[in-house]
């Protein structure tokens, strides 16, 4: 038996989200459909996130034990043939036997995209959330800080949940309104708006309640359009209590960019 | 009677192009059927440019005349709630009676996207060219500027067009490999793959053949694969056959980036 580490990119649009479900096509059935066809045996995947239907990756990491020996960028050929084109192996590497990507992920980032204009351009409308009318940024930026560090994100879990601890970590929690990267950048410098229609959170964490991260946006949305005081998000922290934090963002506009480990492992 | 210039980016996957067909969605139909709805009258929608199936713009311009008065901004918003989230008018602006969007239109610029890396982002398959292996950046930025200034295409026309005249002028004509954007940028610098995937070919110019993009990016390829010499790219041109250069480029890497007229105008 060898282990695996591979690190995966898809477009979720189409995907009930990563985890197996009863109905509807995950990145994690599709990645053990493929290794069930590999190793001619059941395979089973962990991931390091399990990102709802909707949510992007650039950086999932997911590990696995083979029985059939192979060579990591034999596997990712071999994977991505098997796979659509909306999910790609972007890398592959041998691990420790012991290596679980989600139990010793020790950060991961997400970033949440906000397309702030008028009108929503055509190239985002599945991996951005649409917001009309003016954000303050800086706003949005300030009371992002507020929530940085070891804290109790219970008003951020969704409804429902039930999860021992409540308690993350943030490392980084950072706002910015971007210069709209126009697809590829050019030396003829055109986009689609004039503005800077795009405003970006990058949250890094040692881990994330269900729904966090949304409903962490949804409430940065109603403070960055003037309806709560910067200081509201600490109020809301300190409640914890879902009813007082802001709607949960829509999930087409969040993706899993990275996950990191210890030197260690794998 | 009241003359509109406006401005349209559009997703060209789940479309036949610009023009009318007698099967499948264009773009000018979508636009058609808006104004249509608006005018209460058929309403002609002339394009700068006839994007084939599949081709995408962000700056698409086209032209027509409204019966009903009506401000830019609100024709704006009203033909945005009319078509699919696809295609989007990004501006609107009244222009001269005179005004023709395909006949006053004194420049083309547009982009062709190739991703050069083993394995193609999920999120750039609709809007790429993958091509594996490695290309020669510099070559084919050498041979794409042999090409530029005023000229016979005829070699990079697709075989069977009737076209009174095969000249045209290529104001600019550049390859570049470009370090990867990532979706929207960041402060946490992640991106898909290490190196440099991204290779772009802009291009300026009075007017194109059917084809003629698609067909010298194709040749470039040959070029940046090594099978041709920079030289080659005139001899082709000079051969003024289609059966010298090379093969066809896909349609869902070509982008419309914008349209330039004339200060008179509209």
């Amino acid at each position: 038996m060898s282990t695996f580490k591979i690190t995966v990119a898809y477009d979720g649009t189409d995907f009930v989200g990563w985890q197996r479900q009863a109905s509807g096509i995950s990145i994690q059935s599709l990645l053990e459909g493929a290794l069930r066809d590999l190793d001619q045996r059941d395979v089973s995947v962990a991931g390091a996130g399990r990102t709802d239907a909707g949510v992007h990756a650039l950086g999932q990491v997911a590990s696995f034990s083979l029985q059939r020996s192979i060579e990591p960028t034999v596997l990712t050929r071999a994977l991505n043939a098997r796979l659509p084109s909306a999910v790609r192996v972007v890398d592959a590497e041998r691990a420790a036997d012991t290596f679980h990507a989600r139990f010793d992920a020790i950060c991961k980032i997400y970033r949440y995209r906000i397309w702030n204009a008028e009108v929503l351009s055509p190239f985002e409308r599945a991996y951005a959330w649409h917001v009309r009318g003016p954000l303050d940024a800086g706003a949005m930026h300030d009371a992002a800080a507020l929530i940085a560090g070891r804290r109790d994100f219970a008003a951020f879990q969704a409804a429902g949940s039930s999860t021992t601890s409540t308690q993350r970590e943030l490392f980084s929690s950072l706002v910015l309104r971007q210069a709209q990267h126009e697809r590829g950048g050019s030396t003829l410098a055109l986009s689609l708006s004039k503005g800077e229609s795009l405003i970006v959170y990058d949250v890094a964490g040692s881990g994330f309640l269900r729904h966090m991260i949304r409903n962490i946006v949804g409430s940065l949305v109603e403070i960055g359009r003037g309806r709560r005081p910067v200081e509201w998000m600490t109020q809301v922290l300190e409640g914890r209590a879902r009813a007082l934090a802001g709607p949960t963002a829509p999930p087409h506009g969040l993706v899993l960019m990275a996950v990191a480990y210890g030197l260690q492992s794998p």
